[in-house]
């Protein structure tokens, strides 16, 4: 009677004790940024359902990014943006592509729904073949920018939306690492965006993500998400983030490129680097590599078989210290 | 190119001023419980996202009810599990069946996954004709129980789910008030609990609900599932809950139980009252009886076009005096 799925989010609980270099958060953003968004809810703040729609939050964004009223839809993180999208894309009934290789809850997202994508591949020089993606025939396709593993921008994505004959879901995760802070691309009308507090922000814990999409768009989006999204706790942190927090954001940023340079400049293996939060490098055997590390203390992620990643480990960037020990402990797994 | 959604959630935002009868929060517990709860973050809490489909507190809850491990999946509140269930009937692609009058998102979940919804009625009597269900031939039935807006127990949930052909999708939001803690009928290995700690819990603000299946079930919806679905904010709330909490909520639903018994000795209307925290009361013009209540700062739910509902208010029940100063209002807008 059940039905036989192919795809499933699994994975054990590292907890705190080893250095998480796997999930690509902030490690570069300090207490005293976390400090200015504290506050405790009153007791009456438990007991309500957050105002419907999270309308005040989608608000506050669009103010804090110039966007036009109704343009933003909030989510439960950037993974129900993308289902959301996803199921979009369900009712369109045209089908949706995947460019790889890219963000692994894309496919599952689209599983989840009921689509069954089709696979785009990026070209060894990480440019995208528009006009192989247009005549595809889908009604809806799936790109992330700045590209997760590769971690590069995808310099196509404006061509594509003028282009292709359909919804270009925008996983724009990373945006902020790259200096995109504002939405923009929602003005052509056929771009669904999907942004998030999770990544630079440094705020995964809160599970807050939105969608930027035109008017019209933003409408049938928020008719396919869960009313009440996000926690009482969430909105009011997230509010304050959007207030005060951008210049820590932005020195964590800073901080970073400092640390990817000299990373880079210490690395002698092939892989994938760009302006995000983390580095992908091609290893011979990725799984042996990540469970070596992790045996000294340090969780990446494996990647394999994927199109360009045949076998890769990604590790998330974190500051000079934590990266002093990554590497010597990268040097020694990679000899065995 | 956009498809024409005949669905969506969508109302005004009504903030706190007014006194909200329409959301069925419990507004029987008190500061001190609230209180008890409170905990801040560390700043590290904000920084990771949560473990792994919140297996910590997925754990927690099957301890507190001496449930098999691997049963809960944790939601986005109950309306996330909802329409996990929602997507688990749409994998089977054998239909779905919602037993009427009932929660309106049911319809808003199912329509979201693309599952165009039949509908079945409760007798005069709200017993259901199980019989006539098990006929209908599809794939997954929706039944609230107690059902909203009705307040009744459905006494047939467990025949149903011995004799229906499919998954018996339980909404058992309201469960705590009937004297149902514990979630049991995942024993019949096709019953898809839904529980919540919005209602009974107090904790609507939180988000956070979950879903009860036997295991194989449950893996399958937690393939379903979004993977970090709630903050670590709510989820250390709801673990505190768990560990302090129900005495508090249990002298609420006492005092609640007084109440009601109050208030249904007031009222001369026709409707329906159960084991729940709301009445439901026939009216001859719902939108009016609400517009009026509304102007005088009462804010109720008004039910129309639905079976054995053609014109209803539903109003959730609060502490004495709140209802002494609404029950003046109600025989004021029932003039009108």
């Amino acid at each position: 009677m059940l039905p036989e799925l192919d795809f499933a989010y699994d994975e054990p609980d590292v907890g705190y004790k080893k250095v998480r270099l796997h999930f690509n958060e902030n490690l570069f953003l300090t207490d005293d940024y976390y400090r200015a968004l504290a506050s405790s809810l009153e007791p009456w703040e438990l007991r309500y359902y957050t105002d419907p729609n999270n309308k005040r939050l989608a608000s506050a964004i669009e103010s804090h990014h110039g966007l036009p009223q109704g343009t933003v839809v909030i989510t439960a993180g950037a993974d129900e943006g993308l289902r959301t999208a996803m199921l979009l894309a369900a009712h369109m009934g045209r089908g949706l592509a995947i460019v790889e290789p890219t963000y692994g809850m894309a496919r599952v997202a689209a599983r989840q729904v009921g689509i069954r994508p089709v696979v785009s591949t990026y070209r060894e020089d990480l440019s995208l073949d528009v006009e192989e993606v247009a005549r595809m025939g889908v009604g809806a396709i799936y790109v992330c920018s700045p590209n997760n593993p590769t971690a590069h921008v995808v310099k196509e994505v404006e061509e594509l939306a003028a282009r292709f004959n359909g919804v270009v879901i925008l996983d724009a995760a990373y945006a902020e690492f790259a200096g995109y802070w504002r939405p923009r691309l929602y003005e052509y009308g056929n771009v669904v965006e999907v942004r998030t507090f999770s990544k630079a922000w440094g705020l995964a814990g809160l599970r807050v993500g939105y969608v930027v999409a035109n008017r019209r768009v933003a409408d049938v989006l928020r008719a396919l998400s869960l009313p009440h999204p996000i926690s009482a706790y969430s909105a009011k942190a997230v509010e304050k983030a959007l207030e005060v927090g951008r210049p820590y954001v932005e020195r964590s940023i800073e901080e970073l490129g400092e640390v990817r340079e000299w990373v880079l400049s210490q690395l002698k293996v092939n892989g994938y680097h760009g302006p995000t939060n983390f580095v992908t490098l091609r290893v011979d055997d990725a799984e042996a590599v990540a469970a070596e590390l992790d045996k000294m203390g340090y969780v990446v992620r494996a990647l394999g078989g994927k199109p360009l990643c045949p076998s890769c480990i990604r590790f998330t960037l974190a500051p000079r210290p934590v990266m002093e020990g990554f590497l010597k402990a990268l040097r020694a797994a990679l000899k065995v």
